[in-house]
């Protein structure tokens, strides 16, 4: 990029898929971002826009004036037109829909108001429907009459006379089929059609077992609004699948990898702030033994490794609990088997490393009481990691606060005081 | 499961779709699963075991004669019945092959030796091809001769008479053109076919850049070898997804959540080995300040702040670090704008945390020299832990290991001993 002259770069962003080009974006620190934003065609940049993350749609949404929105999302799919609209203030979003045309206004209407997290938010308002009476002759030359039918439809909708959904057709049988019978005879009525209100991953879960391309979404009453399709689908996954994983560091999963340094600084301040709050309790655990560690300073030596044994062992419960949750595998019958498998998975690595701990600490300090209270120490704190990294999840899950929370701060918290207290509590109890 | 009668479950199992049962398993305790396992009907036990993670297949499978594999994996698709075999030992699945059909021989061997990670492992046999030649009319007449067409069939593909892959023909322009054209002037030749080489992450990529609900797949001579559908793909992004997640904790991401005691102990066993390997490394960082600490003992109450700050920074530039790497966001020209970031970053929040420290450490020993050394200590580990956040995973990746290796274990013997080093060192310099 930075060799190229302007025109070689505006050039090969002209010969660039829209999702290619939001993906130079994504990967570029701020200022070339600026650069190449204003490069890429007028008529592109709605494509390219609906390709970015939340949080760089923002930044370059926070620029337009509404007409100027209005005119770049014309063309997009109406859901994506909604996603893009609900990351801007409220009245700025309608005077948006004041500069559309009447007839985009009128559809985007019908989605605009489902969260984006929900069967609604995922929603396309472009699917084809037809009536269970008619024969697939007819439904061929019905389809012939359309300019083109839109992508990802593997299905045509059956609705009744006041749109509600009966069944599917699947262009699939439509192809093979003898023209001359009718849809009800082959439609497939096996299919539920999702309601508007489904958590967006719930939808995910389904569309990833049952293998659907799309699927129709209904009202409470049974009327079809309009179908999901697998390629918002596959967002959700990614999206989801990311939240673990960023969570779990006290990040959010919408960040942008290269958001400009205070921006960062301010998004990760927090969690260390947290951090220090509990760093403290633990400090505030081992001043209780100052005269006991005055004495044997051995224990400043080996303390660590109690706590960091106890963060390691904790993290991996948390990790496995957190994914399992995310996968909706954990329910009432289960629960109490996995936190009592922790245990015993602690109980088991806790007796392990505590003889190759004790004997490496007896050694170095030439003291087999240091080894024996080490050996202690690392049993009950492995234990109480294990306990902890599948209770915290869970109760957090019960509370309904984010899961994977539980990892990294809250946890070490509990391994390091409980790490810190059983070592030094026992040492001041053999030292007196 | 443990209320009803066996009765009952059967029926209940009976009604559930083959994804619903497979999840039932994995999210059901060892005793559980095999109880299942047996109630679960003869022909439908193929299609859940398809469903399942590769550990549970394992495990079901080794209970398996050859014979009843075979029977089992009837009626599977190819890439499926592929990934069974490839979790048996060579020599059992050439067993296998042997107890089958020569038809159902004959195309799994033609998928079977593709490695699963690459589009060849997540390719199927299924594809309708056709001529360039032919009329649309002479295609919907040939389609009706199916008995069915393949699931996920969005294109047919077109090809010449050496079977040379040339474009695609969705059936969605199939079915709203005028049937006298022919299949040349419709087709679609902007979608390149996948190399059988590819890995598996860079074919997620394209789906999902793409929107594709399938993809052909060739030879290095461009002759079609099979085609690739979304369902699978959605797999691979899951997977994908998981494995930062699970990596960064030192697990699999294949890991069974409900794996028995014992083999989940022997697989955390490892990772907590390799931990205690580096807060050994901690502790004789420690034990060089053991006189400093004897003489003030506030140090060792304080360290582990030092230590603990520094490990959540670094995890939050791992984190960040390794999402960014799995969504294909790194090169070359943003590399060192990245970890010159992470660097600032560290600066800002390090300063920042260390007033407030060195306040509180202040006030709390009632003194300031305290207080000024943990403030130059917190904004030196903070600087590090930005930068090894940074630069460990990409180092890891130049080297071709796991960048998510470096979160955890690595990450935190660099902040420990960092951070253990420069607060008890500059103590050390001052106090003499």
């Amino acid at each position: 990029l930075e060799q190229g002259t302007l025109g070689d770069v505006s050039r090969m962003l002209r010969k660039m898929e829209p999702a290619d080009a939001a993906h130079l974006l994504e990967s570029s620190p701020p200022r070339s971002r600026q650069v190449l934003w204003q490069l890429i065609d007028d008529d592109l940049q709605g494509e390219v826009l609906n390709e970015l993350g939340d949080e760089l749609q923002l930044e370059f949404l926070s620029a337009l004036e509404p007409a100027q929105v209005a005119q770049l999302t014309e063309g997009l799919d109406d859901d994506d037109v909604a996603d893009i609209l609900q990351q801007l203030p409220d009245e700025v979003t309608f005077e948006v829909l004041e500069a559309m045309d009447h007839q985009d206004r009128a559809r985007l209407e019908q989605v605009i108001f489902y969260a984006d997290d929900t069967a609604g938010g995922l929603m396309n308002t472009d699917a084809i429907t037809i009536r269970a009476d008619l024969t697939l002759d007819v439904v061929l030359r019905y389809l012939r009459r359309h300019e083109s039918i839109p992508e990802a439809t593997d299905n045509l909708i059956v609705v009744t006379r006041k749109d509600r959904y009966i069944g599917l057709l699947p262009l699939r049988t439509l192809l093979v089929s003898d023209p001359s019978h009718s849809v009800r005879e082959l439609m497939l009525t096996s299919q539920q059609a999702l309601p508007v209100d489904m958590p967006d991953d719930e939808v995910a879960r389904l569309f990833e077992r049952n293998d659907w391309v799309s699927a129709p979404v209904v009202d409470e009453d049974g009327r079809l609004l309009g179908r999901i399709t697998i390629d918002d689908v596959v967002d959700v996954i990614r999206e989801d699948a990311d939240h673990s994983l960023m969570a779990l560091a006290g990040l959010d999963e919408d960040e942008d990898t290269f958001a400009p340094v205070l921006r960062t600084a301010r998004r990760r301040t927090v969690w260390l702030g947290v951090n220090l709050v509990t760093a403290f309790l633990a400090a505030a655990v081992i001043s209780q033994f100052q005269d006991t560690i005055e004495r044997v300073v051995a224990l400043a030596v080996l303390m660590p490794i109690v706590a960091s044994m106890g963060g390691i062992a904790g993290t991996q419960s948390v990790t496995v609990l957190v994914r399992a949750m995310a996968l909706g595998q954990i329910n009432s019958g289960n629960r109490s088997w996995l936190i009592l498998r922790e245990a015993y998975v602690g109980i088991i690595n806790g007796l392990l490393w505590a003889v190759v701990v004790a004997t490496a600490a007896a050694l170095w300090f030439d003291s087999p009481a240091i080894g024996a209270i080490i050996a202690a120490a690392m049993v009950i704190n492995l234990i109480t990691a294990g306990l902890s990294g599948a209770v915290l999840p869970l109760l957090l899950q019960r509370l309904r606060i984010d899961p994977a929370l539980a990892g990294g701060v809250v946890l070490t918290t509990v391994t390091d005081v409980v790490g810190f207290v059983a070592f030094l509590g026992l040492a001041a109890a053999f030292y007196g």
